[in-house]
């Protein structure tokens, strides 16, 4: 049986941990992303504008990109790892709609899409090594209004049991 | 009569006021991106590998996405600067699609859609102050396989002549 999505024992440490490991990507350390919050099922990431403005002072759309990208490709490792499950996740494909400008700190949420189960997706990869998944990733401004869309396919896969040697 | 699109006087110039307007914004310049080359038709950029690494070794889908985005927007600014066009360029929607890992230096090509051309846009801002345009972008490895592949929709505007005081 699969163990509960939401490790009860540490949720924080998965957190920290996630953080560390998306932050030793160079071009994502310069993002200046913070993991916020995560609750089973939406992860939040946080930016600041300033490390994130483009040549208008509003958030660049590269960087919404990114950080969508990446607190969708975090939820599904996070749901994965608290399954206890080893996968390497990797994005398929993506569309964005950028609806607005934002010039405040960049939060973002990802969660599934909507007629997608987490149960289904970990049963899928514990029992055939690979599964796929569609999420969603929202970013909105300080009265609420969306500010940019995401959604995207991602795909997680069993290591090779003989990987390359090296770091 | 509009200009022609691709300056006959100093084409080199447009293309490194372009690479200087795209490193003033601290996002990009994490990417370390080099305008490379222009023909009038297909720019192309290319980024180190190191600057733009994932925790796999090969390049992180959020610095494709940035620099295909922003390859697609360089061109579209290049065609309205030299047709004596001042214009806002924003990106409204993209698709990207993720093929393969890519293990080498990030050399992204944008170019116009198939069924688009610059003379049409081109005039439309010209008569409207506004008009749409469909680009496409592709990253291609050293044996030339397609790694990742972008299409967005840009839009330019007029700048408003009372704009904002202030740098």
């Amino acid at each position: 049986m699969l163990a509960h999505a939401h490790d009860p024992e540490d949720p924080r440490a998965a957190l920290r941990a996630l953080e560390k490991k998306l932050l030793s990507m160079p071009p994502v350390r310069a993002l200046a992303l913070h993991v916020n919050a995560y609750d089973g099922e939406v992860l939040q990431f946080t930016a600041p504008l300033a490390a994130n403005v483009n040549d208008k002072g509003s958030a660049f759309g590269g960087s919404l990109a990114s950080l969508m990208t990446l607190a969708a490709w975090g939820l599904t490792t996070l749901q994965l790892d608290a399954a206890g499950l080893v996968a390497e996740v990797y994005v398929q494909d993506s569309q964005l709609r950028y609806l607005k400008p934002l010039y405040d700190e960049l939060r973002i949420e990802a969660r599934l899409a909507p007629g997608q189960d987490w149960r289904t997706f970990l049963a899928t990869f514990a029992a055939r090594g690979k599964a796929r998944a569609t999420l969603m990733a929202e970013v909105r401004d300080a009265s609420g209004a969306l500010v940019t869309a995401f959604d995207g396919r991602f795909v997680a896969l069993r290591p090779l049991a003989c990987g390359p040697a090296g770091p």
